[in-house]
């Protein structure tokens, strides 16, 4: 299974997208879409859409996983925030991608370990799951984090599938 | 000119395109899309995106406005109302129409004369403005309260350029 994972930002949007093949995780694609940030807000929400569709369209995620929101810092970053997602989802829902969220605290459990991991563990935790040549940037590392996390679920889900018992969430 | 108005929401987006010639102001379409408040957000992203891309081909706005937001009850509204709105300045700008945003006081004030009337006067000002054979519904209301508000602003501007002084705002 192909899944996208993403970390939406209005200037900063870390992708990744990520091959399941049993036990192992092979990563197809990862990266961050930058945009200028002395340009109007619709022109960058247009960026963002446009580099998605591009990921999209060159790697075919068929699942996308983002993090869950149950806290921002105050009103005006969350409606950022929200404007870059909506872009985000919007353009997953065109392309028929099923979207599933994860709190933080499981998206970190689910790579290091414990859901109080320091912001800057996951990056280096995620090069050595990925046997990447470098530690990604921060985007790009929340990105890797929250699809590796969604491979993770789906293979729980599928195996208690199989041994017929249902998952505990 | 024809200008749209937005009152951009996850479940009620109003939306109204008018047509501004010389003092007159025509209303072409106007009303509010509707999303299945139970469905995931990303379906109700699409359902907001496509009834505007549908407003947007058959009605051919140039120009577009939307209410700014300085504030918002909390930061879990806000995030929503940002969603809605990612999705609505992307359709935009998707189409090449460039948007302004304006302070609710001074929306108010377009319509009513102050900006601190009540929400309540808003529709009914505007029914006489548009002599509309109903009192339009708050989102449709706010849409083209807006959109009057962008109408008013962009003939002060021709106005003044017109006799060579430049717009105090």
């Amino acid at each position: 299974m192909i899944a996208m994972g993403l970390d939406p930002g209005t200037i900063c949007t870390g992708y990744a997208v990520l091959r399941g093949d049993g036990n192992r995780i092979i990563r197809l694609k990862s990266g961050t879409i930058r945009t200028a940030s002395k340009a109007p807000l619709e022109t960058r929400l247009l960026e963002i859409y446009d580099g998605l569709i591009r990921v999209i369209r060159e790697n075919g995620p068929q699942e996308a996983a983002v993090e869950n929101i149950f806290f921002a810092k105050n009103a005006m970053s969350a409606l950022k925030l929200g404007h870059a997602r909506g872009a985000i989802l919007l353009a997953l829902a065109q392309n028929g991608i099923e979207v599933t969220s994860y709190a933080p605290a499981l998206i970190k459990r689910s790579i290091v370990g414990s859901g109080r991991a320091a912001k800057s563990q996951i990056g280096k935790v995620v090069r050595t799951i990925l046997k990447m040549p470098h530690t990604p940037g921060e985007d790009e590392g929340d990105a890797l984090a929250v699809a590796i996390c969604h491979l993770n679920a789906s293979r729980l889900v599928a195996r208690q599938a199989k041994i017929g018992t249902s998952p505990k969430c």
